[in-house]
């Protein structure tokens, strides 16, 4: 049978691992497909740089332009990274009525919905499950495996970087910025790692998770997005006492009404699968209404599992293309999805269960204060511990509440922040917890 | 557009899961596919039974051949469970050209060759997502999301009664037949729990992996099969004093010679993803050469679960009849895996870390005389524990041995049940723990 040919744009390390995958494993793939997938060209700025891996000299071009211009290469790889030279290569292969495998998650949570209604208008696909967790086939689990359900959360640790720092803050106490320094010297954390930890990497994977479970267009502006630059080691003590880990969780919840999309640090209970997930592991809880929960966990970056989750891609539009059809299945696993939208909720709006930790100046009475206001605010408390331990000349309360809207929280905090009692700000994080049914006081 | 009629075989608890998503969502359906699903008949032998669900009267038949003869019907989905019947009824409806989707795993072990043979001659689809795991979408991932890697191994918790009753007994150190009992008056196992207990269900879906990991047939009769009815709690104990956990594994490895197949008790170090799965959940660790280790977890059976499965198999095969294609993808994701054989290395030839406990009538000495003994067959001892705790009259000697052949094994507890100071027979599971690296004795 004809081969299927590939063009590969970007061959920095994941480009790396897709060219070596495609050229070491020929035969593997040709018994996947019945017929052969050929790399026809790699195109990159930077081809002096040595690679571990060697490429016929033929393949590598230097001009993207060889490969959106080769008739014969029908699907063409994106792996170029960034946004605004992405977006114009992947327009344009799509114009040309090429089939595009990317793994820029920051391109879709930006320009998604641009490039799936140009694909629809060229009738091309657009496959990205390298886009979201490496090669955790989450993508895959939510346009198909899960397909039959009415999602109702996902709960996903998608960030390997801040995990990884978060990981060391709980098992050594180490500071954030201990932490991060020790993600750099491994290679877990990049120079500048804003994109990381301040949480807007798993926001751009969390609004394509959220487009794909709940059929609508991708909405990353709405996202609720708070990394973990601020986190002091002795929250994440202090969560441990209650039971709970604390982890940056990408949350999107459909109760029936606005959709919740938001990222923050979060306490989880210590026997949840997620609180497991340590290092620079990714991993996603779903939970269907037929299906219940399901965790999906693996590595969600790197060289070769990003690869696998390519490959793969490709594969599938590959047997698309030898059968003659196309858009088999839309980019978001539903035909409506690019013309539906869902409101999704302000932070203020959002009801769960807070960790809140006052540094009291002058314990007898705070708690009183402190919890009449919260009560004036419609908040009750499920626990709390007071101890000795000074910090900073003040002492800690840490409670943990019942469910309350973060809007009444946010009001209460200032309004306890500004007592004499207490040595302000209060610190405040969320809470996912089923079952949280400690009686009140 | 014309919808696609689907012929329901067994109106059981799974069969009333499918049909209550297939009645109950027909719009989330729709939306999917850009067509409607419609169930045109449903046939049980027994209709008079009350179900939870209600259905129009006309759609009820007590006859499989009303589905298999009605032209309009394109998919038919059998849930009876059992082999005899279920092979006829699906091979019946593969020769009227019909696909279908069954979550029959016994059915599959032992005949499935059969089945996705006469499929391909006549060229429909077979789908059997429901088949391994409920809703877990691990035949999803195996025959696509990871389908560009070379499996290199798989352990499973595959069957969710053995694995409620192991947790209940490492729980509580209750003995094997107390923790049956409350799974049965649970619900979670039945009056004859053989096929549970025994390993036999999770071989059953273990042959299925295995064919899917490596592109082969199937092979139910090759697989190594031992169950947890023997088990008895000091070995849960003395399990945890060693770190590790015991579970009901699933296991299967490729090494590139003969495969492993095996399902068995098995102690796995108590962090391992695997070992944090209890209850009747279920859970699949797969690595792949490029993804790296990869973790599916979710309820492995039950109605709306299975039912899940059912369903988005369904909208996989709706969708390639309304393109008017056949057999996308072949039903063990490989083109040859059915003239494909790989012999499955006997137990005799497994080598792995072992698990030994013996029952020393006289203490001085009998170390030396079992380590003796070990050594002559090249077995090197990792760790021991010896406690004073009697057990009937004797002391146990627990031990973790470095990796070791099997068949040395067996021979050596042989020779250490004739000594005259252990009380035999000697009780040896095997542990599966990538990290044993402790200092040799």
């Amino acid at each position: 049978m004809k081969p299927i040919n590939v063009g590969l744009i970007g061959f920095g390390t994941v480009g790396e691992g897709v060219a070596g995958m495609l050229t070491e494993r020929p035969e593997l793939l040709a018994r996947r497909l019945g017929f052969p997938l050929v790399l026809k060209k790699v195109a990159d700025i930077d081809l002096t740089r040595s690679r571990g891996l060697r490429l016929e000299k033929g393949l590598l071009t230097s001009r993207n332009q060889d490969i959106l211009d080769d008739p014969e290469i029908s699907i063409v790889v994106e792996v170029i990274g960034g946004t605004a030279e992405a977006r114009n290569l992947v327009l344009a292969a799509i114009d040309r009525g090429k089939h595009v495998v990317t793994a820029n998650k920051a391109l879709l949570a930006l320009y998604g919905n641009e490039i799936f209604a140009a694909a629809a208008e060229n009738n091309v696909e657009v496959a990205f499950e390298a886009s979201v967790c490496g090669g955790i086939p989450i993508i895959l689990a939510l346009r198909q495996g899960l397909a039959a359900n009415r999602i109702q959360e996902m709960l996903g640790i998608l960030n390997g970087t801040a995990n990884y720092i978060l990981t060391q803050m709980t098992e050594r106490s180490s500071s954030f910025g201990q932490a991060l320094k020790e993600a750099q010297a491994k290679g877990y954390a990049e120079a500048d790692p804003t994109l990381d930890v301040e949480g807007i990497d798993a926001a751009h994977k969390l609004a394509i998770l959220t487009a794909l479970a709940y059929g609508t267009r991708i909405n990353f502006d709405a996202v609720n997005v708070e990394g973990i630059s601020a986190l002091e080691p002795i929250d994440l003590q202090f969560a441990k006492e209650f039971g709970y880990t604390l982890k940056l969780l990408a949350i999107s919840r459909n109760d029936g009404g606005a959709l919740e999309a938001r990222v923050h640090p979060t306490l989880i209970p210590r026997d949840h699968m997620l609180a497991n997930v340590s290092g620079a592991m990714n991993a996603v809880y779903v939970t269907g209404d037929a299906v219940g929960p399901i965790l999906l966990y693996g590595q969600g970056a790197g060289m070769m599992p990003t690869a696998s989750a390519v490959v793969s891609d490709i594969l599938d539009l590959a047997r698309n293309l030898s059968l003659g059809i196309r858009r088999r299945l839309p980019p978001l696993g539903s035909e409506k999805a690019l013309e539906t939208d869902r409101p999704i909720k302000p932070m203020e709006e959002v009801v769960t269960n807070y960790y809140i930790r006052f540094a009291a100046l002058d314990r007898p009475g705070v708690l009183s204060q402190i919890s009449g206001i919260l009560g004036q605010h419609n908040i009750s408390i499920a626990a709390v511990i007071q101890k000795g331990r000074e910090v900073k000349g003040a002492v800690p309360i840490v409670m943990i509440t019942h469910e309350a809207k973060e809007a009444n929280v946010r009001r209460a905090l200032t309004e306890i922040d500004g007592l004499s009692v207490v040595s302000p700000p209060a610190i405040m994080y969320r809470i996912e917890d089923p079952h949280l049914h400690a009686a009140q006081i």
